[in-house]
């Protein structure tokens, strides 16, 4: 029962610069992708956890190594997990892999902030817990599969 | 009394492709500066009609030609117009002038339709229809000045 | 034999803006990501033709009409043909469907030049024009299979 | 003589997303614009670094903490300096600071490499290493005069 979730993104020209590669702020844009990837995968939908139980989780960190280039066109799994959870933050860690080598153009970490739809800090709802419990997860193919139009 | 606004943008290298200079879709964004800017310069702040008045210009149709590549670090003027404007819809064009040549990497026009915050079309608002009345601007310094830091 | 390609792409967070909806010139991108897709299915890859042969699909013209709008999280179908095509130049079509109601949240269209890197017009190197040519096409599933992660 | 440089940005519409706020993402491209300012006040061009001097200054590792959020057209200036230079490595410091209340939203850093545009690890050139020396600043009006269209 795997504790991360894959999400595959595919290098847009959009996301290349000047420099024949990828931008270094889209890594984490793809972080967040990988985010809500891993929410599907842990049971549940990142939107409705917003829309329906007005409980966002802000972005108060972030960090990202750079260790390769990534290009244009590159297929890239960003892997996802959860390092740190209690009712009011969280941790998520990433590594960001290229295929089909495997090899690690970057990793990254992001803190955040539980918090209501006006940035006021709130608990995760009780209903949301479970899933950020250690070893949850449902690995179900129904996320593996919405993984790859991440 | 000029019937435009000139919003300064300069050149970032986030906005660069491989191809070594502005990816196309940049433009648009920078279209959306320019309206900002035209509204302050003809009296009003797009964001209060926004926040104050529940009234947002929602884009219906974007188009956009490019006729000579714009390079990281240029310092381009997005010179803004209204075409068009009656109750319910409005037209704006642009051109994008490198300085300090006025060299033209592009021109532009966008139509859009009043809307509410839900996307329900309406009419604008009493208040706001003068300035787009034609002829009708106040050209202040005020306004030039702010036009720097779109 | 089907003359489109179809590019699955999820709307990402950082795609929308604060009316909560897809910030508009994201779907210039994603009809970036429709051509790329549509390479591949007529049997080439875009990055090999710029980076062998020495050939990039420089944007001349681009439009694109927003009928409803895409939000956080949808699954996109971006379905691109290629509407003409010369030796100096082409033009694409665009539709992007939503998933699974196949509603049109935008169509558009956009028209190039083929150049070489230094932005030089040139002809279609002679071993392309043939993916281009009226009915061709190869539809492998080997397209359709990458065509998820675009 | 101030170690530091301001460049300032207005939020666009396009760098808010969902949530009414700046999306987090845009702060690593804000403090990119305030590294090329930061280069401009020490005396040169970052581009001409690039393309005459075959020297990039590459990303390796960069985070941002985000104390407050930024909104819609936000004047925004983002202030630069060099914490740590070497022959090989750079770091640099960002605040980001809105105007004209000096709150602080955001606070970054990022560590670079010096590479050729291979991505190559090299030596800052000769030339380029009295600016980054500690005290070096020539604070002209002209690039203070140039940091409001960054």
């Amino acid at each position: 029962m795997k504790d991360f979730a894959d999400a595959t993104v595919r290098v847009r020209y959009a996301e290349t610069d000047q420099m024949g590669v990828v931008y270094h702020a889209n890594y984490f844009i793809w972080f967040e992708v990988g985010r809500v990837e891993l929410c599907r995968h842990l049971g549940f939908e990142y939107k409705q956890m917003e829309s329906e139980d007005d409980t966002l989780i802000v972005v108060a960190e972030a960090s990202c190594r750079y260790k390769r280039p990534a290009r244009f066109d590159d297929i890239l799994v960003v892997r996802t997990r959860v390092t740190r959870f209690d009712k009011r933050t969280m941790r998520f860690a990433y590594e960001v892999l290229r295929q089909p080598s495997d090899e690690l153009p970057a990793t990254g970490e992001t803190t955040h902030v539980i918090c209501d739809h006006l940035g006021r800090p709130k608990s995760m709802p009780e209903k949301y817990r479970k899933y950020f419990s250690p070893g949850h997860s449902d690995g179900s193919a129904h996320s593996d599969g919405k993984s790859n139009s991440a």
